[in-house]
């Protein structure tokens, strides 16, 4: 089908302000990384191997302003930071799971193509 | 939980991949819009607004690289060039639809948080 008619489907903008977010190199490795509980920001740098603190530190900024990162200060004594998915971020790891699913089954492939 | 023993999980590599094809602006916008069927540049270009001529043109080079995209010439007369997913390209549909589903759902709300 030739589909000259076809029109802008309605997700495009949804889709578009998804990849603004998590487009940029490490965020979907972070929420990730977060799926299994909170992690403090040593722990975090250690799982998101090659990212530097000053990204790290950024990607969270970031992952916060959207809502899909919460930093949690427990007065402690000792002080203790740790930084958990929202519930928005929870919901985010089916869908990147799907997408690494099929970047698993299909690139490594489609690249020798 | 503190999982302070987290370890990277496994489909962090492919969903890095992934993001470096799609997390370029446009990419995942082109191929929603080819979900239908095959498009002429022309439609294309008209129907993944703002996009140049220039950046279309990349952007299909890059995904027909990664092979989700085939450029499919008809000798004609009069000749005719269009733009079709290829299996690995279909197989991503769904996956962009959870993202812009999610997106939708999500990412308003938590800008305003």
């Amino acid at each position: 089908m030739t589909a000259e008619e076809h029109e802008a489907p309605e997700c495009d903008a949804a889709i578009s302000l998804a990849f603004s977010i998590l487009g940029k190199r490490w965020s979907g490795m972070i929420v990730d990384a977060l799926s299994n509980g909170p992690l403090s920001f040593v722990t975090l740098r250690r799982t998101v191997t090659r990212i530097s603190d000053a990204v790290l530190s950024d990607r969270l900024s970031e992952l916060a302003g959207a809502g899909l990162v919460l930093r949690e200060v427990d007065p402690g004594p000792p002080v203790s930071v740790t930084y958990a998915l929202t519930r928005q971020g929870r919901e985010l790891i089916p869908v990147l799971q799907q997408l690494g699913k099929w970047a698993s089954e299909n690139l490594d492939v489609a690249a020798r193509d």
